[in-house]
């Protein structure tokens, strides 16, 4: 009986007039949105991150900037039905981040603290790639697919695993952590975490600007300095930039694969910079996936991301809507 | 409200005296197991399986050796409440099996053949390596672990993955295909799937052979036959068999590396035949992973199968018991 009362409570208690924040802290800035009773964004709006002092500020400024923006649409955090939170780091139980560098903090229950700044009592924290893999699952129009797995290429590479419309956490928070799986046994430079041959070495930003570089000196072309360069020349197939872009995908789709063993996803989303490459890119790792998978993974659908930018806040709402629904 | 009152019918049909059939369909050998309405195994037997002419015996003979087995305890299929099939293939939906080469199977609906041959209703069909390892899950005692992933390693390698006690079936059932996660990307000689360097090429009992036999020349030593020989040495640190042990357990580490990096499960559950090298076995894998996965998959447990022959009985039990429950 005990769920079917709380379900009459929920019921009862939810007000469709109410909003819900949707939060995503980056390294640099703070994305926010508004959304209301429907899920419609109401407001988007950025802040920077108040970095320093091991982050200590970073909540309480993003608390003090949203309730400033709430009191301008007269408004006051009673009004908030639920906060969801994206942030750079892993996120255990939808509360406590053990470690997030780039913010400066150790471990902290960004659930207690929001709490304890707003009064609002349900929050919801994601690690911010899982928040914008869902965020785009849901606004991309990617929901009548069972299982998504997407991979976000920029500075550096961030994956999620979708399974019936949620993001598989992991045992250790470390599901969708697809930038560390090996794909070069014999590599002898180091990734970021110190093991080598890692799929990020080699598609981030960085790493393509690095195969490039290992490439160029036999060619007397001008040096490229950008990743939109390089697949701008690989379009009009120039070398070496063309078989740096080959060497990328080749990479990626050997990840892709093995991760398609794993758990067979009907559908790939590849999100981040690199995703502005279009077809260009997307055929060329439809034509190596299917060179590297098993047959079977020959009908998975490989798309790219339209959500953008705002994925992260729409994947935050999503984080708190499922908890308010509920 | 709908299914308020779905769940009362159940209720109210739900006999607990009846009983459930699950059985494992080998290449050579059929096993059957009668559980009670506890899900205790009543009685378990073996039937060969009648293979030729594409197969179209299977499925009646086991019928037929079943109602006789009933006949025997005074039974009948209106005592039966489902029926559970272990199946050597991919099974998609519980009920299609699209191809399964060991018993001349093309596309057959298992679920209708075995309704039309018992007048039993519900049937539940699924992978054999899949039932196996929900049968361990069960049986073994893991039933803790929100997720887990177990490893069957024999004259083939299977895998599968457990989320929250269910299966991951996969969009097009082959999740858990973990015998076909690419290890070694220079490799040349092909997989029996026609692709390179795939995990199966190493950790299969012929895939150690292979290996011993390649290392075996610039040894004096009378050649060992078997894998359990090739252990049993390596465990007396005599070479080359500890090296290809040792080549192994890399290869094994490497792919459950990767599925760290995809699902991040709590457990590793290593079966089949080359479980029964025991703590020996276990210790280097735990090692090896330990140097090849993630900081955060360093918490991960490993451990060897304990149900043995029986997990597949158990296992497709297991498919079809949580249909009747629900």
């Amino acid at each position: 009986m005990a769920s079917f009362t709380s379900s009459i409570y929920i019921l009862t208690e939810k007000d469709v007039n109410k909003y819900i924040i949707g939060i995503d802290i980056g390294g640099t800035a703070v994305k926010l949105g508004l959304f209301d009773g429907d899920g419609k964004l109401a407001e988007k709006w950025q802040v920077p991150t108040r970095l320093g002092q091991q982050g200590r500020f970073v909540l309480p400024h993003i608390a003090a900037e949203a309730e400033e923006r709430l009191r301008k649409k007269k408004l006051s955090w009673s009004d908030v039905h639920g906060i969801g939170i994206g942030v750079p780091g892993p996120v255990l139980d939808g509360r406590i981040v053990p470690l997030a560098v780039n913010l400066g903090w150790k471990e902290k229950d960004v659930a207690a603290e929001m709490r304890q700044l707003t009064g609002v009592s349900r929050i919801a924290a994601e690690n911010d790639a899982k928040a914008a893999a869902l965020g785009e699952y849901w606004k991309g129009g990617w929901e009548n697919y069972t299982s998504a797995v997407m991979i976000t290429i920029g500075t550096a590479v961030g994956g999620a695993v979708i399974l019936n419309g949620r993001i598989v956490p992991g045992a250790f928070g470390a599901a969708g952590e697809l930038s560390h799986i090996r794909v070069k046994p014999d590599e002898t430079e180091p990734c970021a975490c110190g093991k080598c041959g890692h799929l990020q070495q080699y598609v981030s930003a960085e790493g393509i600007l690095r195969s490039y570089r290992n490439k160029v000196s036999g060619f007397e072309s001008a040096q490229l300095k950008t990743v939109k360069d390089i697949f701008d020349a690989a379009k009009r197939g120039q070398e070496p930039a063309l078989s740096t872009v080959k060497d990328t995908v080749r990479m990626l789709a050997a990840a892709m694969s093995a991760v398609s063993c794993v758990i067979d996803p009907e559908l790939f989303i590849i999100g981040g910079g690199i995703s502005n490459a279009g077809d260009f890119l997307l055929d060329l790792v439809r034509s190596e996936f299917k060179m590297q998978a098993l047959p079977t993974a020959e009908k998975v659908r490989i798309e790219a991301a339209k959500t953008g930018n705002d994925a992260g806040i729409y994947g935050a709402y999503q984080c708190i809507a499922k908890i308010c629904s509920n």
